[in-house]
Order: C-alpha cells, then sequence, then structure tokens
C-alpha cells in the first residue's frame, strides 16, 4: 500500500517540475523539540534528532542525509532513494551531495508569508549559509513556500475524505451538544461536555483543547482564542462556539450559533436574526466567489463587504484560512490586505484545496455571531462539507 | 500559588541583569505548527497565533504584544506587567515598545548553538529586520542563547522533584518489565508491554512513541533511534533498553541492559561482563567529573576514555545531554569538540543542571550494552536520580 508520505513524495517530484526549481532541501535538526510542519509530508513522524537533509530534485531523485542513530528510521519512510548517514558533521556530505545533484535553483524551507514554509530556524540558516561558503549553492537558495503551498494546498482524494470524516464528527459532536445545554449552564461546563465527547471517541482537538471549542454566552464573553469563563447561558443570549475535532491527523474547524428565547419570545428578536441572515448572505456570497484563479483578497471583499455594506463593523481578521493536516494550514488564504498576512492574500486559489468561511459581527446586547463552514475548492467552485447552518437554531 | 510560568519569568530578570541584557525578546507566530520551545517557560500552553513579542526586561517590565483575539488569554498568564493587541499589524507597536525599553542589548529567540533557544524562524528573523529598519535597534540584536540555556538549565527545586517523579515512573515500569519478559518475545512485543504500562498510568512519552522505548535484543539489531522490530528474545542474547516517560510536563531518560542466560550459563560470559563493568566504571568517572564550572568536554573525555582505554571503539553521539520538560532540553552538553554539536561541549556546567550519562558499546556476538543514568548537578558534583544500575541482571 502506497502510504501518506510515498504519495506526497511522488505529488512534490510534479510540482518542482511545474515551478522549475531543481531542488528541493528541508534542513532540519532536533525536530521533537522544534518541528518542520512540512516532515509529516514528506518523512512522517519519526522524528530527526542531528542536522539533517531531505533532498528531493525534479529528476525523481531523493536523498536523506542523517545521523547515524536514524538510518534505519529514514530507509523505513519508503521514500528516499538514498540514505546517507554521518557521525560527527553533516558538513561535507551535504556539499558533496549538492555537488552530485549540481542544481540550479534550490528551494529552501524558509518564508516570509506562510507561516507552514517557514520551519527553518535562522540559527539553521546561518549554518546552512557556513556550509555553502566556497560553493556556488549559497547564491541558489530560495525560498520553497510555492513548492510547499502547492504540496500542502493540493489535498489528494485521501485527505479530502480523511478531512470530511473529520467535519462530520465535529458535526455530530455539536448536534449532542446542542440536545445537551440549558439555560444556567456556564461556558465551562459547555466546553467540558464537549471535551468529553471527543475523548469518548478516540478522537483529538483540532486545536490546543484550553480554547477548542471557544464557547461565546451572552454580549460580555470575551470573543477570541481564550479559554472559556464562568459565565452562564441566559435566556436572550446568543450561545457562539468556535470548534473541531483531529482525526487521523487531520482537522476539522466549524462555528455555530445558537439562540435562547427569552421569556414569551417564540422567534429570535429582528436584530438577531438580520446579524444571523448576513453571516449567512456573507459565506454564500464567498462560497459563490471562491474557485480556481481567483486570489484569496477578491473572495475576502466579496464576503466582507457583505457584512460592511449591512451596516456591522468590518470583522477584523480574514475571512477565511486553509485546512488540513492544521486548521490553520498555511497557504494562500482569503484575507484582506493587512501587513501581517505578508502576500498570502494575493495567492492564487487552486483546485483541491480546503478553506475555512468565517465571517462574524456582534449584536449590541445579544452576543457575537460567527458562522464557520469548511469547503472543498473543485474545478469550477465550491463543495461544503458537511451541511451548513442556514437556520438559526432557537433553544428554550 | 505562583505558577511555574511566574517562577520562570521572575527567574529570567536575575539572568537578565547577570548576563548584562537590557531586554529579552521573544517573536513568534502561528505556534501550534511552529512552536518556540522557550514559551512553556514563559508563556504557558495558551498558543500564539497572530505575529506576538513577548519582551522582559532587565529593570522588571515586561510586555505581550498579541493579536487582539488573544489579549485575554494572554492577561490569564499573569507573567506580563502590560499586554498589547493589535489587529492589522504589529509593526508600529513593536517599535514604540522598543523606544519605550530604549534597550543598548536586545536578545532574541535564534541560537545557532542550542536548538532549544532557536525558536524563531529565518523568515521571522527577515520580518523582524524589516520592522526594525530605520531605527538604532536591529544593530542591537544578540542571540539570548546564554538566557535561555541558564533558565532552562538550572532547574527550580520544584522542577527537581517533577524529574525525579518521572526517574520513579520509569524505573518502575523497568521494574514491571523485567518481570514479564521472556525468551521468544520479539522487540515489538516488549515494547508493547511498555507502551501498556505508561497507557495505564496515565503518563506520556519522553520522546516519539514509536521509538520509545528503542528495544534491541541481541548482535543483529539496529541501535539508534528506529522502531523496535520482529527479531525475538533469545538464550545468549543482551537485551538493551532505552526509555522515558513524561509525566507532569518533565521527562526520564533511561537505558538499562539485561542478560539472557544461554543454556547451562549461571553467569554472563566473560566479554558480556567485561563490556558491562567498563560501561558502569565509565559512568563513575563521568559522575566524578561533572560538578559545576567544568566544561561538558571535560566530562565527555573522562567518560568516553573509559571505553576506549578498554579498547572498544568510541561511541559515536556525546556522552550526556540536559533533561528537563524534554528529553532532549538543550543548552551545554557533555560532548566531544564535533561540528554538529556546535559551541555547547565548551558550556560550563552549573548547579541545578540535569543531565544524562550514556555511554555504551557493542559486544560482538552478544548485542549492545549501554546505560544511560540521570543525575543532578549539586554545589559539589552530581547526585544519581534514581537507582542506578551497576549489576548486570541476568534472566532465564
Amino acid at each position: 500500500m502506497t502510504t501518506l508520505v510515498e504519495e506526497k513524495v511522488a505529488q512534490s517530484i510534479g510540482i518542482l517540475n511545474e515551478k522549475e526549481i531543481d531542488l528541493w532541501l528541508t534542513f532540519v535538526r532536533e525536530t521533537a523539540a522544534v518541528g518542520d510542519p512540512v516532515l509529516p509530508l514528506i518523512y512522517g513522524d519519526a522524528g530527526l534528532t542531528w542536522q539533517s537533509a531531505l533532498m528531493i530534485s525534479r529528476d525523481g531523485r531523493r536523498v536523506a542525509i542523517v545521523g547515524r542513530l536514524e538510518e534505519e528510521a529514514a530507509r523505513r519512510t519508503d521514500a528516499y532513494t538514498e540514505i546517507i548517514s554521518y557521525d560527527e558533521s553533516i558538513h561535507s556530505c551535504l556539499v558533496s551531495t549538492l555537488e552530485w545533484f549540481n542544481p540550479k535553483k534550490i528551494a529552501i524551507n524558509t518564508s516570509k508569508n506562510d507561516v507552514l514554509a517557514d520551519g527553518l530556524s535562522h540559527g539553521m540558516y546561518e549554518i546552512l549559509i557556513s556550509y555553502l561558503e566556497g560553493t556556488p549553492y549559497g547564491e541558489r537558495l530560495v525560498s520553497a513556500e510555492g513548492v510547499m503551498s502547492a504540496l500542502r494546498g493540493r489535498k489528494t482524494p485521501a485527505e479530502v475524505e480523511l478531512i470530511r470524516s473529520a467535519v462530520d464528527e465535529t458535526l455530530d459532536i455539536y448536534r449532542h451538544t446542542f440536545e445537551n445545554i440549558h439555560p444556567g449552564m456556564s461556558e465551562i461546563e459547555v466546553s467540558q461536555l464537549m471535551h468529553e465527547q471527543v475523548k469518548e471517541r478516540g478522537l483529538g482537538h483540532a486545536w490546543a483543547p484550553s480554547g477548542c471549542p471557544a464557547v461565546n454566552t451572552g454580549p460580555d464573553s470575551p470573543v477570541g482564542h481564550g479559554a472559556p469563563t464562568e459565565l452562564k447561558i441566559e435566556p436572550g443570549h446568543i450561545l457562539h462556539l468556535d470548534f473541531g475535532v483531529r482525526k487521523d491527523g487531520y482537522c476539522a474547524d466549524i462555528q455555530r450559533v445558537v439562540y435562547f428565547l427569552a421569556q414569551d419570545e417564540t422567534k429570535a428578536p429582528d436584530n438577531v436574526q438580520r446579524g444571523f441572515d448576513t453571516v449567512v448572505e456573507a459565506i454564500q456570497q464567498a462560497a459563490a466567489a471562491l474557485r480556481p484563479g481567483v486570489s484569496g483578497k477578491e473572495v475576502d471583499d466579496a464576503t466582507r463587504s457583505v457584512v460592511t455594506g449591512a451596516g456591522y463593523p468590518e470583522y477584523k481578521y480574514g475571512t477565511g484560512h486553509q485546512l488540513g493536516r492544521l486548521a490553520h494550514d498555511g497557504g494562500g488564504m482569503l484575507g484582506p490586505a493587512w501587513e501581517r498576512y505578508g502576500d498570502t492574500p494575493f495567492w492564487q486559489v487552486e483546485a483541491g484545496q480546503v478553506y475555512t468561511i468565517e465571517p462574524g459581527l456582534m449584536v449590541p446586547g445579544y452576543g457575537y455571531i460567527g458562522i464557520e463552514e469548511n469547503v472543498l475548492v473543485t474545478k469550477t467552485g465550491v463543495e461544503f462539507l458537511g451541511k451548513p447552518q442556514t437556520e438559526l437554531i432557537l433553544h428554550l
């Protein structure tokens, strides 16, 4: 059976040819302490301790240079055509292997824009440069961000099914939660209920469990990445949840909202319903705009303008990010041209990518409305993974 | 109650004064994907998503600049005197906060030598330099490796007790294992037995579970960081194990050896016993040499020379590393002057550090003998954590 690592390494060779990169060099050490997020895709979970170099060439040659003690583990990945091991220093075999490849353009694991392509530490960069002194290769280095974002972003059919399965579990835990919550429960108690479900089902959390789920009830709860509080659900509250599971190494990331009816109410107040409808419409506009070839910024504009056009303040974060092995899976994003996003809002959307769409707004006096859906980019548009929330859930 | 983070941040202010560093700046982003190993010590496990700066000054001021959504989580660390949050870019508030501190020497989270002080990615380094253009601060940057290795290395009494507890659990799992193994079991079965014990006790593994324990039976097993194999224990085999648990966030890392008596044997063959005695003697020499003020290289020399002096080939790794939150806890090491170790073998040993001592040698025809002990450096020498192995365990 072909493993995910073999599948992704094979995929990377096609991407190197497409991007006209001769050699892709991933340089790491002590990955148990400072990991490179590309390793699960091109090496697996074994870990690399001493300075190690994974080299994939556009002609299909693949060399792993690792410490002596990890020669056997490297061999077992079945992803490299040659394993070289060393004892005292990687310096000479790194240089001689580069001479053997003699690449004109070498892409390395560093990026200002894409954190998931930025696994090379600055200390390791300085070491690499010192090893390459006196060779022509130091001047041939470029960022591998294009290779990595394509490799990570273009999900294989097997990867899409894994994400779909994580989405299904996440929605099923939401269903169970909505059946078991009631006014008087604290945000912490809602979180505990969902944590128990994650544990019972043998799943993981898509991000740090202390903030997964995020739970916000009513107008006074601090929205963000903080942990749930002692605030209690009351009639007349919007309850907002942000949650996702990790299953078999892949993540979901979904937000849902519930309205708790106040006494004598049979439906949500008009301004709550209007806020909800605005967010749903914004998501529809995002889905309509999202297809191969557009930039993330265009999709962000189309979504954000629905919220601001309805008179709400703009949300102070990007409309969506990619999703995969990590909840924030790097690469291009559906975002505005803000400095902290670097170039990533200008990258092109490609078929096979999976994005979140997550506009939000505050309804004063009631709480925060944020809905987040997960979508797969197809050749012509998008497919929602799991049933999107289009009706406000009303709870007694 | 003072938390570990508050305790370590307070400790860091003393270290900044000792090292004459005005400001310690830790610059990170998306730590769920690319973490900085210093964060558990100075921030906790909440994670930082947007570009964030943790700044600790030798005069005691401590500022965290974080994304808007993480303002509340940052406040809850109770470790920073001021929390600043931003929406679109950290650029201007980073620069204005530096102006407020106006430090002459700024230590940042990068190091060629110490991987655990090298959390700054090269992409983030380039971003930092671009933010500091036009200010005097770019030229005032130095590596924080001295600060970080002191902070991580000098264990507080509470930290030493946590490591001691991890050692005790590790030795107790060894005891249980030795009572339940027998010839005919495969390396994989021995590993499963130990994994079950880790799980039953609600503990974690000190490194990747696939290689924790490492299990080597007999002369043909590949020694190193690989996973256990289908090789079966036979009479006349040395069984070598390398294992440690993580408990309450702290690790142990211990190797043990067992000899399986062949038919009619009542003791180990002379060359097995001689190999064992050599390794035990090497550990005793390491313990005798290890005290505050010596370099790691001196200790490595004293240990290595026992093995080579007895006529065995030298082991191709360092004699020992520091131990703490991670099995390989960074900082100075007990190692030879090999290029891959950078400067770390020349750093001074300090009281409060915890080291492994782990010489090893191969006995042809029987297997690998490696013993690894964990020791605390005291003011005058060392204290063994847990009872060291000084007798060869004989098994029928």
